[in-house]
């Protein structure tokens, strides 16, 4: 029997960001270059967001280039993965302790037997420790 | 009982986004401003794509900076959001009625039971009064 | 009977992306040009990435801003696009054949008779000529 599944992966935090990528060390510090470019945290008083006391609306604007969450299909709790993909999680601001959300939904695939479907759904969340700045 | 669900939610237009993010009007500002910078309205005759004789190719671009749709996991009808995540629908155009999609795919989660498995959809459209300048 | 289902697209390879957008040629070519402006090709020696012996980091870079996936509602086998929504895989790299994971995720809809829920799976993959430069 072959089981089926959609696999969401979400940042919880909104200056973090789940992506899919290569993990490969040079990209990663390509990424950080380049997000710094486009969005750079200083001089902080050039975001209205960092008026409330923080000084991480760079973060917010890097978060939405890199996306919130990824949804992947799996296949008999593999991932149905290209060569290269390899999830990451982005962190931009570094203050807090951030948490990740997996929710898998998914059916035995027994097309045949349609009444013994067990539809499951599973729900994980991850900690992790604080990453930056 | 516990109920588990995916929810889709989209932009049905391709110059708006559905994203997540900070309900802070300081942020909110600033994401018009970076997006602005990155993909600049005028000169309008920059873009090939305003010799349609539309001026909108600017919101084409900012929309795929902010992402047509989001997938968030619910449990009994409550979004599985951390601490600060909100929804938004930005419009970067500003001429039609827009509309926003939300489905749900989801199971009543009772495991133990598959042949009561109650799997559901649910699809909404809503429709906004149009935004922008 | 309603067939109701969520669809996921994903580009299987990290220098590529899946998105949805407008079918005009105008703005195929100002995404070209703009996303050589946020994420330059060349010179190719300003990539840490690069240094690994390849000249694609941009590409890497790239496929962020489009994204890697889409998930898409369907009624009865018909996409529930918005008027202009098309899909698009857009090759930032060129090198090889590419692939597109396609998963659908579903059920009948026939709320009332839960032990007659079909739920059902697919997934294809399509491969692609190379595109590019």
């Amino acid at each position: 029997m072959t089981m089926r599944v959609l696999t969401l992966v979400n940042a919880m935090h909104i200056t973090a960001s789940v992506y899919i990528n290569d993990d490969e060390p040079g990209i990663l510090a390509d990424y950080e270059e380049w997000l710094e470019g486009l969005a750079p945290h200083a001089p902080v008083s050039q975001y209205l967001h960092n008026r409330t006391g923080e000084d991480n609306a760079d973060a917010h604007l890097k978060r939405q280039v890199m996306g919130r969450e990824v949804v992947i299909a799996a296949t008999n709790s593999r991932l149905d993965f290209g060569t290269w993909e390899q999830i990451f999680h982005g962190e931009f601001d570094g203050r807090r302790r951030k948490r990740v959300l997996v929710e898998i939904v998914g059916s035995n695939g027994d097309q045949s037997y349609p009444g013994r479907h067990g539809l499951w759904h599973t729900k994980a969340t991850v900690t992790e420790p604080p990453q930056g700045p």
